[in-house]
C-alpha cells in the first residue's frame, strides 16, 4: 500500500523542521512537498537545518522549497498538509487548503478557537475530531485540525486523568519555557543569557482558553470545561523542553501514591489504537527527587518513533489538600509537530484521510 | 561616636562575602574580625573574593582570617556577629557566641524555628524582635536573631500588605532561583547549563514554615499565620536574584491597580526608622510587560546603600478572583546578608546593642 | 568654566548607551542632544536602557530622542558628537557633521581606514591625532576621529610596549567575544546558548588591518606597521568583555617576568596627561593562575571614572621563544564608547575642541 | 564467534559512561564487568547516568558495580579493560591489570608518556602499537595502550596530513573546551555561567608533549616530532565538544582549497581496516562560513557507530603564508572513550587480544 502524500507548510521554521524530522521516514505519510516563504523558494531545507539531534534525510535534503500556494499542493496530489506557519499568515492559507480538499493539521494558533475546529490531543479528547464534519470545507473532504499550544499540551496529558478522577477546578501553574518555543531568531541572547524573562505574549491566556476547550465536552459544539488554568509564563535559557510547576487545590485529600498511579496508568485512544507516533505511556512518572529535567527527560517516550511524545512527571507531593508536581514535555515534538502528526495518524485511522 | 565592632562568621562564603561588602563602609558597624573555617585561617579574604560588582576594601583585604572561636570574638570586643555559616555548624557556634554576650544576626537556618528566636524582617514583623528577651543568653546581653530563607523573604515583603488588606489564605508560588543561593562550589555546571533543576532540598518546606512564623502574631510566643505558601522550587542558570511566580486566590475580586497601589505604597518600620540599609520603598511595582528580570532588577533599592534591598513586582494580573504576579529579590542581599544587616540596624536603633 | 556641549548619535544602541553612561556626569562634556533613528524620535532613552550596571541619570532620562540631522546639532550648539551609529549609515552622517564644524568621535568602522582619519588610542598612537588637520572639514574646525574595533583595541594596549621593546612580527590570536559586541538584538539565543560560533563577519580582517594602522608610523600619512595579527574570532555566551588568547613568536627569548614588567609599567600619553577617563594603569597584569576572566576583570581600571578602561593580562608564559598570554578588555567601554570618550578628552586637551 | 569480555574501570565517570555507551552493543566486545570506586560498589550505573543522548541498555543497567581489583577482572575472564579512571589512581591499577595479562586501553594520563606505552591514534601513528611488545607485562599478554588528551586528539587528526605534506613546525592553537572535559562535578556553575575560564591545569603542556609523541617516529623507541604545539586553553559553557582555533605559519604559501583537499581526503589505518568505530572520513571539511560549532558538529562521523568520531574543520583561510582554521571534536568520544575503543579494535585486528 502506498503512503499518503503530505506537505509541510513553513518547513524551515522550528516547528516545520520538526515536522520534517518526524515525517521523513514515516510508515504512513510521505513528504511530497516542502513549502516556505517566498524568499526561500528554490533553495534547500539543508541550509536552514538546526536540529542537531536528527540528520536530514537525503531524499528530503534534495527537495526544492516551494511556494506556499494551492498549485503546489495540487501538483503533488497532497492529501494532508502539516502547518508550522506563523499564526499571522496561517489563518488564510490553511483555510484555503482545506477548501480544496486538503486535510490540514496545524500547529498555528489561528484556528484553534474556531468553534468547528478540533483542538485535538488524541489521548485527551479524541471524540472532538468529529467536529471537522461541521466545517464547510468538509464537503470537499478537507478540514483543519489543530494541536494546542505547547505549554498546555504537556499539561493537558496529566490533567486528563486527574480531572476524570478527582474533584478540582483551579490549576496554578508556572512555566519554564525553552528558547525553541519562540521560533527563530526568537529571543535575543542578550535578553536571556543568565536571565529569565517573565513574559511570553499571549501565552497565559492561551493556556486557560485552550485548556477549557480541550477538556470541554462535545455536544452541539464544545462546552468549555469549568477547569481554570492560572498560568505564570516565563522563558528560561534552555534549548528545548517546557517545564511546568503545578499546584492544584483538591476538594478531598488523596495520597501522592494514588496520584502517581492515576498518572502512570493513564492510557488514551492513541495508545489503544497503537498509533505509530503514540508513546506506550503518555505520562511517565519518575521517582527521583530531582526530575523531570529538560536535559534528561526531553526525549521521553517509547518506542523510538515516539521519543519526545511522553510527558514526564516528578516530585508529586500532597500536603493537606494541595497536590504539587512538575511536568516536562518536548515543546516542538509533543507540544508542536509531534502533536499534529499524532492527530493526523488518528484521523487516518478513523478514515478521514481516505 | 565610635562604630560598633562586629565580626563576620563564615566570611569566605557567598553570604559571608555579601556581609563584608555591606559592612566594609557601614555608618554604624565596623568589621573587627573575619572568621572562617580552620583551613583558611591566616589567609586573606582577597583570595576568595567572587563579588564582581563590589571591590573589597583595602582595610578589609589586609585583615587575616581568624578561627571560628569565642576567643576571637572576645579579643576584638565584638558586640555583634553576622553569621553566614553553613547551617550544620551554625547551630552551636551561634548559641555559644550569644551566651558570652554577642548579638548574633544569622542567615543560617539552624535557629530560625526556635520559639524564642525572631525570624525577622523589619518591614513585616518588627515586634517579633522582642522575643530575644526570652532567650537565656539575653541575661548576658547576647541573643540570636535570624533572617528568613532567601525565597520567602522576597515573597514576605509583598505578602505583608496583601495579607493585611485582603482576604486570602493560599499562596501558590513557583521559584526560579539563582546559582548563588546554593553556595560555592554549589551546583555543578554540567547539571545546570541549558537546564533547569526542579528541586532544592528542604526549600519548599522552609517557605511554608517560615512564612507562617514571619506573618504570625506575637502574644506569648508566636502564633503561626493561617497563610499557606505552596511552593514549587527550581534552580535556573542565573547568577543572582530569585524570581518567583505567584498565584493567589482571593475571596473577593479587586482591581489589579488597587493591588499595585497596596504594594507600592507599603512602608514598614525599617522605612519609618530610616535605617541605613532600608530601601525607601521596600516593594517596587513596575509597569512594563516584561519585568521583573533578574539581570535588570536585581539591585533595586534606593538610596545607594540599599541597592538590592527592594523587591520588584511586575505583571500584576487579576482575572476573576485570582491575582497573579512575579516578584524578584536579591537572594544574597535582601534574602541573605542584607536582611541580617537591616535586622542589626533595627536592633541597634531599638537599643539592643548598647 | 562651562562644559562642552556634545551629542550622542545612535543613542539607543549598545555603544550609544555606553556613551551616555560615560558622559552623563562627565567633568568636561555635557550631553546636549541624543539622536536616534527616525522611529524612536520623540521617545525617551529610558525605554531602551539595558545597562544593568549603571542607572540612567534623571536629566538624561527626561531628554527627548531627536532625529539624526544637522539641524539638531546646530540647534544645541553641539561642539562634539559621539557616534555609536551602525557603520552602514555612519559614513555620510559623520562626514556631514564634520563639514559643519562638529568634532566627531566615532566607534563606527566606516571611516577607520580613511587615510586622513586617525584610528586613535591615546596610549598607543597619540601623534596620529594630527591627521585631522588634513581633513577637508578641518577648515570649519570639524573632523572625524575613530576608535578601533573592540577586539584590536584590547590587544593594541599590550602590543604597544611589546612591539617597542621586542623583536616580533607575527601575533597569533584567538578571541572569545561577548554578545554585546554584536549589538541588539544581535545573536539569537538559539545560536549561542551552550554553543560557540566560530565566525564574526569581517572581524579578523579588521583586526589585521587596523593593527597595522594603529601601530603604524606617521610621516606623510601613515606607514602601516609590519606587524601581522593573525586572528581566529569566535563568539561565546558571555554578556560583556572580549577575552583573547595570544601567542607570539619572538626573535629572542626573554623571561616572562620581564614581559610582565614591560606590560605593567607601560604608561601612555593618556596617563601622562591624566585624562579624566584614562586608567592609571592601562595594562594590568594579574598573577593568579586563572585570570583574566570576563566576569571578574571586566571593569578593571582606576579611578572610578576609568572602570572598564584597562586591559587585564594574565598567564604570561614564555617557552623557548614563544610568549603566550590572555588579555581581556571591556568591548563596549575600552573597545567602544570609552575609547572615543578618551579620544575626545585627548583632543580637547590638545586644543582641538576650542 | 563469541565476543571478547571486557571491563570498564571507573564506569560512573564522564568517560566511563561513554565507554559503556560505546560498548553496550559492540560487535566485538561485550561488557563483563563495571568497576568503580569503593563507595559505589553494589549499586547500579543507572543512578549515575548523565548521557542524555544515549539510553543505558537494560542488560548493563542491571549489572552491579564492582570494586576496582584484580579479582573482579579474573572472575569475569576479562581480556581487555577500558580505563576511565582519574589519573591519580589509574597509574597503579592499570599496570597491575596489565601484569596479570589484561590488555588495558586507557584514557588516563598516567602512562601516556611512558616510553614503552603507545599514545595511539590509529589514523595517525598505527605503527606505535608495536611498542606494547616492549612492556614487561607483555610476557603475560597484558599491556597498556593510551589515547591522548582530548584536546590534542582532535587536533592530531588534521595535523597528520598537514605535517606529512607541508613544511611547518609551529602550531598556535587556542581552545574552547567543554564542561564534560572536567569530569563530574567538575566546574562550579558560578565559575562558568556567562564566563570563560582561561586556564585548564596541565592542559597546554600535555598538548605540546603529547603531540610530539603522537607525531613522533618509531625506531628504537619514539623520536619526538619537531612540531611545537603552542596552546592557550580555556573552558567555555558548552556541554560537550572541544573547539580549537588554529593558526599555522607555513614555509610556502599554498591555496586554502589544497589544504581542504588534503584534509578531507585523509584516510588512516582505521579506515583501511574498516574498524567498527572508525569514521569513513576522519576529518570532515565544512564549507559554511560559521562552522564547526559544538552544537551542530559534535556527533560528526558515519556510520552510526562512528558518530562523534570525526573531527570537523571549517573556515580554512590562507593569507600570505599563514593558514588558519577551526577544528571541533567530541571530547569524550573521539577525545576520550571512543579513542580507546578504536585503539582496542585496532589491537584486536592486529591480533593483540588473542
Amino acid at each position: 500500500m502506498s503512503k499518503v502524500p503530505v506537505a509541510v507548510l513553513g518547513a524551515t521554521g522550528n516547528i516545520g523542521q520538526r515536522f520534517v524530522s518526524l515525517l521523513q521516514d514515516h510508515p504512513t505519510f510521505e513528504i511530497a512537498a516542502l513549502a516556505s516563504s517566498e524568499r526561500k523558494v528554490g533553495g534547500s531545507l539543508k541550509a536552514f537545518w538546526r536540529l542537531d539531534d536528527v540528520p536530514l534525510a537525503p531524499h528530503v535534503a534534495s527537495m526544492e522549497l516551494q511556494p506556499l500556494d494551492l498549485g503546489v499542493l495540487r501538483k503533488h496530489d497532497v492529501v494532508a498538509a502539516f502547518s508550522g506557519l506563523p499564526s499571522e499568515i496561517a489563518g488564510d492559507i490553511e483555510m484555503d487548503a482545506a477548501r480544496v480538499g486538503v486535510r490540514v493539521f496545524s500547529n498555528a494558533s489561528a484556528h484553534r478557537m474556531d468553534p468547528d475546529v478540533p483542538l485535538l490531543v488524541p489521548e485527551v479528547n479524541p471524540n472532538h475530531l468529529r467536529l471537522v464534519e461541521r466545517q464547510p470545507a468538509f464537503r470537499e473532504g478537507g478540514f483543519v485540525v489543530t494541536n494546542p499550544n505547547c505549554s498546555i499540551t504537556g499539561l493537558a496529558l496529566p490533567l486528563k486523568p486527574l480531572v476524570d478522577s478527582l474533584d478540582l477546578t483551579d490549576v496554578h501553574v508556572a512555566t519554564y519555557q525553552a528558547l525553541s518555543g519562540a521560533g527563530y531568531p526568537g529571543v535575543p541572547s542578550l535578553d536571556i543569557t543568565a536571565n529569565v524573562i517573565p513574559f511570553i505574549e499571549g501565552e497565559e491566556e492561551k493556556m486557560r482558553r485552550e485548556a477549557k476547550k480541550i477538556l470541554g465536552s462535545l455536544s452541539d459544539g464544545i462546552l468549555p470545561s469549568p477547569i481554570d488554568v492560572w498560568a505564570n509564563c516565563a522563558r528560561v535559557a534552555v534549548r528545548d523542553g517546557h517545564l511546568e510547576a503545578v499546584s492544584i487545590p483538591l476538594k478531598d485529600e488523596i495520597p501522592a501514591g494514588e496520584i502517581a498511579h492515576l498518572l502512570s496508568s493513564f492510557r488514551g485512544e492513541a495508545q489503544v489504537q497503537q498509533l505509530p507516533t503514540a508513546p506506550n505511556q503518555p505520562v511517565i512518572v519518575r521517582a527521583e527527587a530531582n526530575r523531570p529535567q529538560p536535559l534528561l527527560d526531553l526525549m521521553a517516550g517509547e518506542p523510538a518513533r515516539a521519543r519526545g511524545m511522553a510527558a514526564t512527571i516528578g516530585r508529586i507531593r500532597v500536603v493537606e489538600r494541595v497536590v504539587r508536581f512538575f511536568v516536562l514535555s518536548h515543546n516542538t515534538i509533543r507540544g508542536g509537530a509531534g502533536g499534529s502528526v499524532l492527530n493526523a495518524e488518528f484521523a487516518h485511522r478513523r478514515g478521514y484521510l481516505d
